[in-house]
């Protein structure tokens, strides 16, 4: 028993969310709950049998399918997100807060939280000694947003405030702003206030029209080293003798624009 | 003075290592030292000259090309490390760390250290509370990767040891190992050992026949929700009316597959 | 009406194969009868609306949908053979001609014609004066082809046999080979001895296994100038301020080798 | 000799062009000559040494590299073409030909002959009973693109006239056209008065912008079906027991538009 402590294996336990596994692109993240069920196309299965059971366990339902258990990682939780919005993907986001070099201790501005995809990722990464100012000019996606950072034990991490991109920050020298805006370039004169200096400004949309504008916005505003691209993510089918990709793809989420704020 | 504090504006300093950017895919990260002087094919530019400026500032050569002194961030520092080996690129590493749900307080396993760019990128990740376990074989490559973390600032989340992979780890009870191996599947029974349950495997490497092996390797070892996928990233050239993508792109650089330990 | 005529601008008659065109990625190949009708989830349309109409035309569903009505080409015709297999794309199919030199003339021979896709191209390509060899070892496949050849009224460009890979071919000095067998491998060899001089191998398979053993086949038979590649196809939306990749794409089909018969 | 030539093995003689492959990607096209010789960064060749052989021979320089000598294919000649511009790749162009379903007999257009790569495949493909009116406003590209016909023995199926997008065209009721300009939307409307019904256009344009105002002219104009997509060609490099793709690709060449014309 110490010893598992010691190895860190967690038993799972009432209030706990678990992931669980069926096969390739079919699992579900929920809540356990004493006395509760789960009911999905291939079966039922009582959270009962799985509570008291070590993390990694298997579960099978009443008709004879079995389900492996899991700890939900950060990216599934941005997958099963309850959302509202067209979510960001985890190849985005990865990429994303690597080059924009958010840390612990960073202080950074995400204008439009969406459903909290990336606030999630932003808020994980600067933990413990940042802090995330996500905005919003739409209440219902601070509300959702709100909920979901919370299940994900994040939300210290946060602060959430309903605004307008027309309004700017109300926060200076931050060391990055993440624009998820239909209209990015608007945000851009904004970020170049709020940044400090070589400080990071990513804007994520899907179309090339508001690559263009957001590129542009970000020359006029002072910004250099700007950078633009896409992540693309291809499943590959690794099978004794018969590895082969997968035949289809997500092939477009959206283009990534960065750059860093310049003093004249 | 004050202000420029509050807004996070560093000047230069002695020291200081500073990213010096020319236009895509040219820039440089150099490390600022009084009375010296940095020289490229496009001229020379004088250390002095940017001790004492703000970053994002820019300086001319004395063949009057200007240059944009940037604070370099970690994924610059990546790209830009002092290497023996192919380095693993931004785009792979985003999303492995993203995935593998690696943060704050962390405790991970890192099999074959190489250059170092994994290692920086996970020191960064689990600090202030966690701890990289850091192996490698090659007393050489342990020495270059120790530098290349004293440079990024993250020596003291990493623990270097030279060790076999035949030899398997000394920790137990790790959220994730990262194997960055010729032959990966010989560390899989070694990672499903140091894991804690529903802990995540994943493993990185060039050829179709390596990401085979692994993922026999993995199954056979009792790995779970096994995905397997490549990243490719897409440079697009965004231009008034005329945007569009970059024409060349680095095509391959691994497969990556990711596994997560179950319970018998 | 001449002047119809010498645009070109044929009426569409009975017996006619028409391509009903809704949207994006939902078309129909009918053959036009008098007083029939075609049927889907749109709705109804008469042929006898149709019948006497010039290609390029509209006609709408009895539910209010309307469908634009054109020839369908060589592509549209591959896309919707009747079949029993996967298929061949049009993407893998162009490349696979324009690089294998078949042209008028030419004499090829096709191992495996499935359910007749690539027969089909090299037929439209080797006419009015060369002749593809086609084989397969299943007669239903045979029955099948013969029949998409003659709806694309292009049999007499086409021999089709019934013959094992093992019993090599019995045509000799031909210009190129296509292999579509699932192993490939085996027919290597036969491939060497039927082609001419400089003469082309080519085939496409799924999984890298079966890559790599043809390769090496290649090789070990002689066959120089070894290429191997994959051809993906990525749909844009172009849309007034708003164009952008589609979201979704089938990101594989097969890899595809190439070799070049060398004399000793 | 007999049955060398049953076997369609002709032998290289003055005045063929053939195809010398040293390795991937480092090929040449010569045209043989008496008392010759070829030289490059790996030694030298005499022309002698090469006639009177078999295609698919091996010659050595005097430094003692070894090349095959093959008869280059459509793809090949494609490839090396004297140019003058960006040319088109086979990846592109095999696509094009399959999808706009032209083949022998047929009538088409072409706007923009540049250096005469897509010309060739046309040609090529409308032998022996159709033809190719081929425009450019430029003199010099059209004497280039001649010449380059020339060599690849298809003249007699190409006119060439040098004509401005802005005079139309002067044959009517073709099967397709094929649009290569800068602003190809200025040759959309022509286009459609050219095509017989159901007649297919086809512009490829590298930039976002042009595809996005040639989809909007091609709507204005009456054109249904419209399709648009880009084709990649990644390199796979087979190995045994280290088979992987190649780590660099062209990423971007042009975006491909087609639509068929309608009748109002």
């Amino acid at each position: 028993m110490d010893a598992e402590k010691k190895m860190g294996n967690e038993i799972i336990k009432e209030g706990d969310e678990v992931l669980l596994y069926l096969e390739r692109d079919k699992f579900f993240i929920i809540e356990v709950k004493q006395n509760s069920s789960f009911s999905f196309h291939k079966g039922k299965i009582e959270h009962n049998s799985i509570i008291g059971k070590p993390y990694g366990c298997s579960v099978t339902t009443n008709k004879g399918y079995t389900l492996k258990v899991f700890r939900p990682t950060l990216a599934d939780r941005i997958l099963k997100l309850k959302r509202k919005t067209q979510i960001m993907y985890p190849k985005d986001i990865g990429v994303i807060i690597l080059k924009s070099g958010v840390g612990n201790g960073s202080r950074v501005i995400e204008m439009g939280c969406g459903s909290g995809a990336l606030t999630i990722a932003l808020a994980h990464s600067v933990a413990p000694d940042g802090i995330v100012y996500s905005y919003d000019n739409r209440e219902e996606f601070i509300e959702l947003a709100k909920k979901n950072l919370e299940k994900a034990k994040l939300s210290k991490f946060v602060v959430f405030q309903k605004r307008d991109v027309k309004d700017g920050f109300d926060v200076e020298g931050v060391d990055a702003v993440f624009i998820d805006l239909p209209e990015p370039w608007e945000a851009v004169p904004h970020a170049a206030r709020a940044l400090k200096n070589s400080g990071i400004v990513v804007s994520l949309s899907p179309t090339f029209n508001q690559l263009e504008r957001t590129a542009i916005a970000m020359e006029k505003n002072g910004f250099g080293f700007i950078e633009s691209f896409e992540i693309l993510m291809r499943t590959i089918l690794p099978r004794e003798n018969k590895t082969r990709p997968f035949e289809r793809m997500v092939s477009h989420t959206g283009f990534i624009i960065m750059g860093r704020k310049t003093v004249d």
